[in-house]
C-alpha cells in the first residue's frame, strides 16, 4: 500500500469552507422544474432517494467548484461572482459521471446504485443531458455586466468540456488495448479529468483577477492538480480500502481498467505478457487480482505513481510561492495540495 | 393513405436556397479536430462513410437551420450573422438524433446504420455530446459585438434544448403506456420536436430584426410549424412509403410507438382494448400491422391527423399575412408551409 493510503486526512479548509454556499446555489439551479426527471438529478447529487423523497447522503468532495471559488477568493474577488461558474462546472462534472457510468456499466457510485442502474439507460442519458443544459444556463449568468469576461469564462468551460469528452473517447478507445504507453495515458487523463479541473482553477482566477494575467499561472497550476488528482485516484482504485473509497480493493483490476499502475507495470518487459494474459481473461477472480497486485509490487508501481503525485505537489507548491496572494491563502492552498497527495477517498 | 402522401413535392426554395452556405459552415465547425471521433460526426452528417472516407449521401432536410436563415433574411437581416445560430441549432438537432437512436435502439437512419449500431453505445454517446459542445461553441460566436443580442439568442437555444430534452424524457416515460391522451401527446411533441423548431424561427427573427418585437410573432409561428412537422411525421411513420421515408410502411406500428394516429384511435372506446392488446404483444407481425391499419381507417385517424396539420397551416398562413415582410418572402414562406402539409419525406 502506498504511503498515506491508510490515513483518512481531514477535509482541508479549501474544500469545506464553500460547501454550504455551493449546496444552496446548486439546489437553486436544479429545483427549478417539477417533472420526475429533476428528482433523478437530485438523486444524483445525493439530495433525494430513488423515489424523489428528500434524503441526505455522502456527496462528492466538490473539489472543482471549491477550487473555483477559492481561487477567486484568494485573488480578492467576490465569490458571489464566481458562484454561477462553480455551479456550472460541478454540473458538468455530474453530467460526465452519469454518462461515464453508462459507458462503463458502473452499477454503484458512493455506495448507491447509479442512475442507469435504477432507471435504465435512456432515462439516465437524458438526465445527464439535462444536467449539461443546466450547467450552460448557470454559466450564462456569470458577470452579466461584463460581456467580455462572460464570454472568456464561457469559452474556458466550453473548451474544457470538449476536451473532457475527447478524453472519454480516448479512454473508451483504449479499452481492451494492451499497448497503451504512459505518454498516451497521460494525454488521455489530461483531457478526461484534467481539463475540467484546470478550468475550475482558471475560471476562478479569471473572475477573481478580472481578467488579469495571473489567471494563466493558475491555469498551469490547474493542469498539475489534474494529474495529481487522477493519479491518486488510480492509486486508490488499486490499493484503496472499500470503507473510504466505496469500492473493493483492486476494483480497477477487477474491471480490467488501464490505470497508471498497470500501464507502468506493463512497460516492464518481464511482466508485459503476463499482465496482457491476465487482462484478456473473461473474468478476473480473487487470485488473479492477487497476482496482479504482486506484479505491481514487484514493479514498484505504487512507488512510481505516488512519486509522480508528490513531484507535481512539489511543483505546485513552488508555483504557489510565486503568485501574488496572501500568506494565509498560500497556506490554505498548500494544505489542499497535501490533502491531494495523501487523500484516501 | 392520407391526401398527398403519395406525391413527392419539390423541395421549396426556403429549404434549398441556404443549403450550400449551411453545408460549408457546418463543415467548418466539425472539421476542426482530427481524432476519429470527428469522423463519427462527419458520418452522422452524411459527409463520410464508416471508415472516415469522404462520401456524400442523402442528408436531412435541414429545415431548422434553413428556417433560421430564411426568417433572418425575410426581415432584412444579414444571413451571415444568423449562420452560427443556424449551425448551432442543426448540431443540437443531430446531437438529439444520435442520443435518441440509442434510447430507441434505432438501427437505421436515412438508409444507413446508426452510430451506436456501428460503434457501440459508449462511443455514440460521446459523439452526441461532442456535437452538443460544438453547437455551444458556434452559438458563442453569434453577434460578437452585441452582447445583449448574443445573450438573448443563447438563452433561446438553451431553453429550447432544455425543453427538447424534457420532451425526450416524457416520450420515454410514455413508452408502453396505454392511457396517454391526445393532450399529453401534444404537450410531449411541443417539447421534443417543437421547441427546437420554434427556436430556429425565433432566433432568426431576433437576429434579423435586431431584437424587434416582431420576433415574438415568429416564435408563435414556430410553435405551429413544430406541430405541423411532427404530426406529418407521425402520418409518414404510419402510412409513408419506404422509398421516400427510408422506413417500411407501418414502421411506427411495428415499433409500438405511441403516435398521434394510435392515440387518437385509442380514444375511440370501441377499439381501445384491441389496440392495447395488440400493443402488448411481444412482437408485432405483418397481420397485426394490417389490423392496426384497419382500425386507424375505421377511426379516420389519417383524416384527423392531416386535418390538424392543415388547420395549423391555415393558421400560419394568416399569421404570415400580418407580418411586415415583402410579398415575395410571404410567398416563399407559404410555399414552405404547403410543403410541410404534403411532404412525404
Amino acid at each position: 500500500m502506498p504511503d498515506g493510503a491508510h490515513l483518512k486526512p481531514e477535509l482541508p479548509l479549501v474544500l469545506s469552507r464553500y460547501k454550504d454556499a455551493l449546496d444552496l446555489a446548486l439546489k437553486d439551479v436544479i429545483s427549478d422544474r417539477s417533472i420526475f426527471l429533476y428528482d433523478m438529478l437530485r438523486y444524483c447529487m445525493g439530495w433525494a432517494d430513488a423515489n424523489g423523497a428528500a434524503f441526505e447522503t455522502e456527496k462528492g468532495k466538490g473539489i472543482r467548484p471549491s477550487l473555483c471559488l477559492f481561487t477567486c477568493d484568494a485573488l480578492g474577488g467576490d465569490i458571489e461572482e464566481a458562484l454561477p461558474a462553480a455551479v456550472s462546472i460541478e454540473l458538468i462534472h455530474n453530467f460526465s459521471l452519469i454518462h461515464d457510468e453508462i459507458q462503463d456499466s458502473d452499477e454503484i457510485r458512493h455506495h448507491r446504485p447509479t442512475l442507469w442502474n435504477i432507471w435504465g439507460i435512456p432515462k439516465a442519458l437524458v438526465a445527464g443531458n439535462v444536467m449539461r443544459v443546466l450547467a450552460d444556463k448557470s454559466m450564462s449568468t456569470v458577470l452579466p455586466d461584463d460581456s467580455k469576461l462572460l464570454s472568456a469564462s464561457s469559452s474556458i468551460v466550453s473548451e474544457a468540456c470538449l476536451e473532457m469528452i475527447e478524453g472519454q473517447y480516448m479512454d473508451i478507445s483504449f479499452e481492451g488495448g494492451n499497448s497503451i504507453s504512459v505518454d498516451q495515458y497521460m494525454e488521455m487523463i489530461s483531457h478526461k479529468t484534467g481539463a475540467l479541473l484546470r478550468s475550475s482553477v482558471h475560471i476562478g482566477a479569471v473572475i477573481g483577477s478580472r481578467g488579469g494575467r495571473v489567471a494563466d499561472i493558475f491555469r498551469e497550476i490547474g493542469i498539475k492538480l489534474g494529474f495529481m488528482f487522477q493519479i491518486r485516484d488510480d492509486i486508490l482504485g488499486t490499493w484503496g480500502e472499500t470503507t473510504s473509497t466505496g469500492k473493493p480493493v483492486g476494483s480497477d483490476i477487477r474491471r480490467k481498467k488501464n490505470t497508471l499502475p498497470i500501464i507502468h507495470a506493463r512497460e516492464t518487459q518481464t511482466y508485459q505478457e503476463e499482465i496482457t494474459e491476465l487482462y484478456s481473461l473473461e473474468s478476473i477472480e480473487d487470485h488473479h487480482v492477487d497476482r496482479v497486485l504482486d506484479i505491481l509490487d514487484a514493479t514498484k508501481a505504487s512507488h512510481y505513481c505516488q512519486g509522480l503525485v508528490e513531484n507535481y505537489a512539489l511543483d505546485v507548491s513552488k508555483d504557489i510561492e510565486n503568485i501574488g496572494i496572501s500568506k494565509n491563502s498560500k497556506e490554505e492552498f498548500k494544505e489542499l495540495v497535501s490533502f491531494l497527495v495523501d487523500r484516501n477517498f
